[in-house]
């Protein structure tokens, strides 16, 4: 009896640790198709490696035991400020991040810097709508129309003035789940701050300080190269002229020239023109008009490219302006907004498939892939790159838990991803960091590691609109930041 | 120049109307890999779809319209009065859906059931513990032990007896926000409510009472073949005897013999054995020789298979029983629960590795598998069916908008999918139809029709355990009913 018995203990404990091994072989085959699983990491890289797994690993631990804790679950605008603290977000905010590919003009820059600089300027009045949101506007006299009141005054005379104000530049709020009930609601806020700020932007000064104050919050955020959306708005001076879409296109180019003279690590900065969707064919064959004028114009190599804006389950769909965007295909990169929504085979989903077969460049958000096995597919054969923004995401009501994104999926099977921060200065975050550390703790499970954050850094520049040349100089950049925070990284750890 | 320009737009149109072409290919190949996609309806089965599709769109664009107006957006416990209502779930009523595979002891039958027969019987007692929770127990007379009162005597003295009673034998709550606020709150309630019940269903009648009338509600709702899990607790009667597991399971199979006398139409029952996850290696060790003991017994036929049960998050993982379980591995079939969590990487959704490498023959949830591409790939290989429980995973705050659900993904590329129902008991839920409904409107998109949901019906009994003449009987009885309802439908329809 006791003979068999040890026997089979035996031959269980050897198929036991056969086991073991299967299922060591087996989980690292499945982490070996995550993005930056292909990237080796030399001795340095290694030793970042473990603080930042070390970092990770407790965070991830702690929220594991209780999620309470876990600060990705819970909405951003309640867990802002604990990010800030996080081990893990500190060293991915000292991280050389590369490039930020979408973000939009009007929502750049963070919402400290355009209440306490734009609105305390002098000749600035301000107009309420009927639901009190204001519109702005600069003058030395009192604006022609009726309704105006200088913003000095109104401040003096109204003690609750500020506060209503700076309550209106932004999204954020102490119960985001009451204020914004469902994703029409928050987008009508949403498309509201993007007036009264666009207002306050349309005067020349504060069109170019935002833009150049845009440049240095990326730049601190160790981001060196800027893509971005814009509308080319109307802008005008106290003097009244009004600036053509081309001249402000120069406007931009302009401060960035300014920007990168001031800072020559800074690698440079293009446009996509990316006016409103919620119109109808003939307006878009104007923006077709302008961007073919555009780029042939003086300024078309700092345009990149063509895209649409607006909520897409609310606007028009790609498929309503094939014929006008055909026109265009052949003579532009496209990066459409696609699928940023949670339905499926509804029109706002089935932009996916439009974008595909206008050959984007690149897809922002890209939300709904996941319900689309034949664009997924395409998307990894033709490294269509997917442009990720979680907090977006979060905030615009796609999904709460981020660790229900799609962008798991992505992450988990290798697909062409960067990380997007779309509107940081509405929902109180700023440059990319904060998009990374979410990216990084809710896309990418427990073992996610430095390899993927290299790998989302090279992305930025690999998917960016850059021609090759461009792009090697820029990537080289990158590798002398990259091998500089290792060193740093290591020095000061071994300093404490 | 107007040669020229009609020149143009004669290009051009045509362009348009080969993209047009190239679009509606790409969408076709898209859906041609999702779930149902291989099936080819008949004539009847095209208008029975046509009805069916004419309701789903509806619902689906006022949704898109107004998202507050779409059900499976709502918590279930605010939406489920609305879908009883809804035409496509009417016909899913109707509809033979096949087996129900995953389900559990305590869960199966509607609360009202519980509330309305079992705790007006006589000779019931009551005790709370410290949090007021009740604990039941059948005696003549009153109970050895400290603190019981009879049920009779508490409702007379008590008039909101019967309201907090009832309670505590569901999750439902007016606001499931505010009374879950996460995870391991509403799994602390939901084990609270097993216990209630359980007690309650440990008197042999109870017992007995329960189980038919569980197989009543699948019945009713068009569902013939039952494969759940239980624990096998004790169960005594009114003259002291205490029924040994064995004598449990029997007491299972002459209730199901019963049932299926009474309605020849209905398949049969087996049982999964199910105990508890949450206890350690030397009581796995007992779990498995009970489970030897019984698959040697008289009922073993009775007997589908192996899994255990609870909170995955905080439970033992497989990875800890490795070696019991291996031992078991030849002689049984597995149908584990695995990757029950949003977590990515620790041990809770690891377990899917081990249900894998342990050859599950089904996975109970799977919820996680989507950050395991391996994973997927293996599942799909080996057909391991997994079982997705929509309103499960809503109610224990996996997922709030079920669009999100992971199941998504595994519909639309034809993964091995069957519908479960988990615990309807629960939440308000009876038979299949609510998870038929919520996974056809939440986790297909407007386009998934009737293929789909006969697909899954299939699914439900190539997937079972059932021997293979036994799955043919099945199938064919099934196909009978399919028939029938086809031809109902459209009886109705030409009446209508």
């Amino acid at each position: 009896m006791w003979r068999c018995l040890t026997l089979y203990l035996v031959v269980s404990a050897s198929a036991a640790s056969d086991y073991y091994q299967r299922r060591a072989v087996l989980i690292e085959k499945s982490q070996n198709r995550s993005i930056g699983a292909d990237l080796v990491l030399n001795a340095d890289e290694r030793k970042v490696n473990r603080l930042l797994m070390q970092l990770k690993h407790r965070e991830f631990d702690a929220g594991f035991k209780d999620p309470e804790k876990f600060l990705p679950l819970r909405h951003f605008f309640l867990a802002r400020d604990n990010i800030t603290r996080s081990g893990v977000f500190k060293l991915i905010r000292q991280m050389p991040k590369g490039a930020s590919l979408h973000s939009h003009d009007l929502g750049l820059v963070s919402d400290a810097y355009v209440f306490h600089n734009l609105t305390f300027r002098k000749n600035l009045w301000a107009k309420p709508d009927p639901e009190g949101r204001y519109t702005f506007r600069f003058s030395r006299t009192v604006p022609d129309d009726d309704g105006w009141e200088e913003v000095d005054a109104l401040r003096r005379s109204d003690p609750s003035f500020d506060a209503r104000l700076r309550a209106q530049l932004t999204l954020v709020v102490p119960d985001p789940f009451t204020a914004y009930s469902d994703i029409d609601v928050i987008w009508r806020v949403f498309e509201g701050v993007f007036r009264s700020v666009g207002s306050l932007l349309a005067f020349r000064p504060a069109f170019e300080d935002y833009f150049y104050r845009a440049l240095e919050e990326l730049h601190e955020d160790n981001v060196k190269y800027l893509e971005f959306r814009g509308l080319l708005p109307e802008v005008y001076d106290l003097d009244g002229r009004v600036y053509t879409p081309e001249e402000v296109l120069g406007l931009y180019d302009a401060t960035a020239t300014r920007f990168k003279r001031a800072h020559p690590d800074f690698v440079g900065v293009r446009f996509i023109y990316a006016p409103s969707r919620r119109v109808n064919a003939s307006v878009v064959a104007d923006y077709v008009a302008l961007y073919e004028r555009l780029h042939a114009g003086k300024y078309s190599k700092f345009l990149a490219g063509f895209d649409l804006v607006g909520q897409e389950d609310l606007g028009r769909t790609l498929l309503d302006f094939v014929p006008q965007l055909l026109t265009l295909g052949n003579r532009t990169k496209f990066f459409f907004h696609a699928g940023e929504t949670d339905w499926s085979y509804e029109p706002s989903d089935l932009n996916l498939y439009d974008a595909v077969l206008l050959n984007a460049t690149r897809i922002g958000h890209g939300y709904a892939i996941l319900k689309h096995p034949e664009l997924l597919r395409i998307v990894k054969e033709r490294a269509i790159a997917i442009e990720v923004a979680p907090i977006s995401n979060q905030v615009l009501k796609l999904v709460d838990d981020v660790r229900n994104h799609p962008a798991n999926f992505l992450v988990a099977n290798g697909y062409p991803v960067v990380i997007a921060c779309d509107d940081p200065g509405l929902w109180g975050a700023r440059g990319l960091s904060f998009d990374f550390y979410v990216a990084f703790m809710g896309l990418s499970g427990r073992e996610g590691d430095l390899r993927l954050l290299k790998r989302l850094a090279i992305n930025s520049i690999e998917y960016s609109s850059l021609d090759e040349r461009r792009k090697r100089y820029a990537m080289k950049r990158w590798r002398q930041e990259w091998d500089q925070f290792v060193a740093g990284v290591i020095r000061s750890s071994e300093t404490e």
